[in-house]
């Protein structure tokens, strides 16, 4: 651990925790505690027990959020299991609440078996609010969200498929502005078939993009391909129209659009210079991108996005989960519909209405993005 | 519903929840993310996948307690579901927070199976630092405690069971030297073998005292009786050492102590003149005791002390929990042992050093009371 790093824990260590609880009402004498606990308390559980769904209107229920793990994809750092997990399901609890004011808890699982996973959140369900998903590997996390949608009645969402699906769709729909081309001619290679890869995949069909090619470490995805698990195989359905069989670097030639949700360093400008001109490179790899700003620019590319704070165009989860989860709260909504995410990606699109190069997408920090985001959640 | 029920649902409206998250660290700048969210929160991560017995240091694991309950048997209200559960607790969160500084979450199930709560509670348990179980029915209650206690290494407590049979004890070691008769020579009655009464009845056995009868609907528990679950065979394997047989009034004749954890209105005046001189009457069922205190004066009490803040003498929980808890987590204690339970209800009984029929226990709202049961945790 070099010094820097020590520097970093010695932080964590002094908050000790980034979120805690704090009371919402007063609890300073015996009327209070007669109100709030016994016996006041049992008019509150009686009414509950009659009426379970107003439980939003009288518990933390209301504007809890569980933020689940069960770390087998954590950042890039890959399976570290549920401690390894905790200080980043704390740091989207502390985004949450100071974003949007929305009451998340981390809850890191000490299993990593989908019908386990599945089985718990359902079990734990009645205290939240709604369900975000967090750092699970694919393909499990693909049937752990479907699964848990399907049975609960409060909005679930995987973050790392559907938080990144919109930003990134979002910062798309800004680029081609930028680049003068229309969304739905783009040629679009998505590198990373795991979460973020088959969700932004899906979204950008939904939003009219017909040309899309997704790769795993195989190569490109096409119909018919061997050997590929189911969600790569419903992948290849709609995505890869000519059957283009390839590397990376081959699939690359005249394209408009580099997504790459994948791993570090796999592109160099003279990659770049065989995309269509005006390329869009988004290089999202965390912490080290596909491909740093400078060395695309070289390419050619016309535009460059990443996942880190330190360049421009920072293409982050953080400007969509919490105005998701507090528009879903907010009007009760039990499901994040594809037309609600369709629509969260155009409104944070619409925040920047005169997008540049160097300026995609609102600020994380943007009082007007949270408001945005939870208006176009219905 | 009357009108002092609909204003007590409108209080618990107009705070929609009774505790809320709160950022423990200041998110304001790009620098605040990249040092608590990605890339900073990636040191924390990588430390504790390798390091996960450092999770308190770090985490929220540090203070937090999940208070648990399957809804199976919420105060007096019995098996209304998850939801009845809710208000309870997030009263007891909100008095965990407000007596004790620990930040407990509200986790209520929508399960009653025993393998299932086990199995859940051992799924979230990596986010916590102890497990307060409540409201969860006898005899499945003592199962889930023993399990979760075997299996994690955290503390877990069943407050409805020692929580109660603490301040039980520490009453009754104050009411003994109110009536001046020694403790180990007390003839018991305890009318209830539910959660409390059987934790009550093992940690008065524990203490010292032989001479204890239990009572469930059907009478006295004795050795050999028919029909008897393994819990209450276990009672009666160390107590009612005559094998008295009869129902509450017949074995209640000449006992020094009557704790009732079972039902309101069982007893009269009439009841308690058949007991020993001085009796000692701890009607705890809630709301309505088993007798009220005027009556049990009546019929000769010496001392009376019940559930209710209305009364004097109230034995109530929540003199204990906060400070088990908060004594647990100060000092990495993984198990409450039976020492621990017994030095607890002594701190807490040593607080009143001149007890009076009137004045048994320290206030509920006296800062003396965390910190001496936390310090009687080892």
């Amino acid at each position: 651990m070099d010094a820097k790093q020590k520097k970093i824990l010695q932080e964590f260590k002094k908050a000790g925790a980034r979120i805690e609880t704090k009371s919402r009402v007063k609890l300073k004498t015996k009327a209070d505690l007669a109100l709030f606990y016994t016996p006041g308390v049992g008019v509150a559980s009686s009414y509950l027990a009659e009426h379970p769904e107003d439980a939003r209107a009288l518990s933390v229920k209301k504007n809890s959020v569980a933020v689940v793990s069960d770390g087998s994809a954590v950042l890039g750092l890959g399976n570290i299991g549920p401690y390894g997990a905790l200080p980043v399901m704390e740091g989207k609890a502390l985004i949450f609440k100071e974003m949007a004011n929305v009451d998340a808890w981390p809850l890191v699982l000490d299993t990593q078996d989908v019908d386990e996973i599945v089985r718990t959140v359902i079990a734990i369900a009645p205290s939240f609010g709604g369900i975000n998903l967090e750092d699970i590997k694919a393909p499990e996390c693909f049937e752990v969200e479907r699964r848990l949608i399907e049975h609960l009645s409060i909005p679930v969402m995987h973050d790392d498929q559907y938080g990144t699906a919109i930003v990134v769709l979002a910062g798309l729909l800004n680029a081609v502005k930028v680049v003068k081309k229309p969304l739905k001619k783009l040629r679009v290679v998505i590198s990373g078939a795991g979460a973020a890869g088959t969700a932004c995949t899906k979204l950008l069909h939904l939003a009219g993009i017909t040309d899309i090619i997704v790769l795993d470490r195989s190569g490109a995805i096409y119909l018919g391909r061997e050997g590929m698990n189911a969600p790569k195989q419903e992948l290849s359905t709609f995505t890869n129209p000519n059957k283009i069989i390839g590397s990376l670097e081959q699939v690359l030639e005249r394209a408009d659009v580099f997504i790459g949700v994948s791993g570090p360093n796999l592109l160099t400008s003279e990659h770049i210079k065989t995309m269509a001109p005006n390329a869009i490179v988004f290089a999202l790899s965390n912490p080290v991108p596909e491909i740093l700003p400078d060395e695309a620019k070289r390419g050619g590319a016309a535009v460059v996005a990443t996942g880190r704070s330190d360049f421009p165009n920072q293409i982050n989860n953080a400007l969509v989960f919490p105005g998701i989860f507090r528009g879903a709260l907010d009007k009760g909504v039990t499901k994040i519909t594809e037309e609600t995410k369709l629509r969260a990606a155009k409104a944070l699109a619409a925040l920047v209405p005169t997008p540049t190069a160097q300026k995609l997408l609102p600020d994380i920090f943007d009082k007007r993005v949270v408001p945005a985001i939870a208006k176009s959640v219905r």
